[in-house]
């Protein structure tokens, strides 16, 4: 098997294996429990976070556990919404639907909320943003590295504008750490969204950084869990596969990034090389993007024969988000940047991992050969 | 260590531990993935949602999958509101907060909600739904057994009631399955919730029984995953361990009932036996009732120093519900079935389970001379 669709998912680490079962054996009491039993597993929560905080550079209590990315972003938008509504929210139309669709929910409520528009490579333009911001405005939320294009906004720059204005700002990260390390201090937004999968750790755990927690209103009600915004009892098991893929995600990052930032200009060269007509859909390389996360239209094709085409041998990437997958339309994220349909209906994303290997590039060029000699 | 907390969780069993990690191994994919390690993930998903549709006699297609029973609770209040607003919604004062909390949050939203009354042993009155539903209602969410109390509202006639009104009903049952099966089918009701570390399962995955998905607006919006009502990637592992746990209780509930259903009493007469006087807060045991849930008010004593003395002497039990632990308030539930502060202040809740024994019972009574004799 070829898997070229790191960007929807990665496989969990032995490591991260073997630490789920190690808590799930050692800390069968509920953390909210008032009993030794009960203790010993809010110490081991508390430890788990203490290292995150670290890590990540945040506050131990602006760290919230969910049970995915895009249940984090639905506690950040619907929580600022509850809490403030009937002011203004502005997003970008190339954001994961976990936060478009959550807009279009608000919208129903009566929210007001601006769609910015990219340019053709997916960049955001500040002055689009400041131009939106001149209604007083509850939240930015802008994705940080787009899943589809490897796009990456300059965040710094989006927040500094936001905060001038006296709006908050949410980035979605959940593409960046496995390709970058995050220091929230630094970064000085409000809300950030980081999910486990996307780093070789556990599908069913995310995690919500919130600055401030009085600026939301609960997504889940119940217990006092997660500072009150996220009621339930705590999946503990998975908190610490979340630890442990961060880790050692951030221990091999750079030998993962070496490798995969040398694939991806060679991935392209060798189609060039072959003649192999495409547009490559998001920036150059060399500008502000992760490498890692290619989309590609190939000429006079149809994506999802090739797709086809490609499981049949063994070569898994995907037409754009995992999540979106069950739909007909054309990405809407492409669709933002231009409206070639030709171009729109031949896209695919190859998204390179930390097993990629020169052999998998070989073997799908070979492959593109012959479904285009076909 | 004797632990008498079974109603705040149970531990994972030896097999649903090694169903997870092999799970978390076999299936690295995202069901969503439109390739084979993708159809590898969702042939999975559909498996074990078709068995635990056999096993509780419910169409597959009313089976979603949350991070814990609070969230079930709360995608269906929540779902059933922005579904349709400006009508009421009918409760109970006894509720866990999951419910309780949900609906708090509704009023401040507008919704009408009415809190029906229990009488002194936890009841609630047929009559008194019946002339809350005078007014059109949404919803009626009534907890199947309480988990402070055990006490078993007869959901059966409550639904028939509802549903002659023309409204839909939710029953909380996540303390039902490791004491009695549940069949959905003739339970009748339009939603209902389970959680699997209620009944030897992980903590983090709980059940929403929705007999039709378009009745409710989305919780978590997103992808299309759940009916397009709670998006997110599915934590497949945790999937296959609610299944294991509810296949292994389904087995060996009726040996561990025979012996918690034996217990209960004997603990009772030990108590009296040792003229240790108490109230029993709740229904006599032969009565409509779970008795491995047993709530005692200890005359004279004050229940956090009686569970001070007993963590001492490693037996856990809890003063209520786990997840409103941090309270300092006496429990909602008792206050709702009377008003005797002294009673209130030295209620306990013993809660057994599969591995209790009777010299569990016989130390917990030694103890409480000990306690008493101070």
């Amino acid at each position: 098997m070829i898997y070229l669709d790191y960007a929807a998912t990665t496989p969990p680490s032995k490591k991260v294996i073997e630490v789920i079962t190690h808590s799930l054996e050692a800390f069968p009491g509920n953390p909210s429990s008032v009993h030794p039993e009960g203790f010993k597993a809010r110490k081991e929560l508390n430890r788990i976070k203490d290292e995150i905080a670290d890590l990540i550079n945040a506050p131990k209590s602006s760290l919230l556990f969910t049970s995915s990315g895009t249940e984090a972003n639905n506690l950040i938008i619907q929580g600022r919404y509850f809490k403030t509504p009937h002011q203004r929210f502005i997003t970008t139309k190339t954001e994961h639907h976990s936060v478009l669709k959550t807009f279009e929910h608000l919208e129903q409520l009566g929210a007001d909320v601006v769609y910015l528009p990219v340019d053709l490579e997916g960049y955001v333009s500040s002055k689009d943003l400041e131009d939106a911001l001149k209604v007083p405005t509850a939240l930015v939320s802008i994705l940080y590295a787009n899943n589809e294009t490897g796009v990456v906004q300059n965040i710094p720059e989006l927040t500094r504008i936001t905060h001038q204005a006296g709006a908050l700002f949410h980035t979605d990260m959940v593409q960046v750490w496995l390709h970058k390390p995050v220091r929230l201090h630094t970064l000085n937004v409000d809300f950030a969204t980081l999910s486990a999968h996307k780093f070789m750790g556990p599908k069913g755990i995310g995690l919500a950084f919130v600055k401030d927690p009085s600026s939301l209103q609960p997504h889940t009600y119940g217990g006092r869990q997660e500072h009150q915004l996220r009621a339930g009892t705590e999946n503990l098991a998975y908190m610490a596969g979340f630890l442990t893929a961060l880790k050692e995600t951030d221990v091999l990052r750079e030998q993962w990034k070496s490798n995969t930032d040398a694939l991806s200009p060679y991935l392209l060269s060798r189609l060039k090389a072959e003649k192999i007509a495409f547009d490559l859909n998001g920036p150059e390389l060399i500008k502000a993007r992760f490498k890692a996360i290619l989309n590609v239209s190939f000429h006079g094709i149809n994506a999802q024969e090739l797709r086809f085409f490609l499981n049949q041998n063994d070569v898994y990437l995907s037409l754009g988000s995992a999540c979106d997958s069950q739909s007909e339309l054309p990405s809407h994220v492409l669709s933002a940047m231009f409206k070639d349909e030709k171009r729109l209906k031949s896209a695919v994303r190859i998204s390179l991992g930390p097993m990629t290997t020169k052999d998998d590039i070989d073997a799908f060029v070979e492959l593109m050969k012959e479904f285009l000699k076909k």
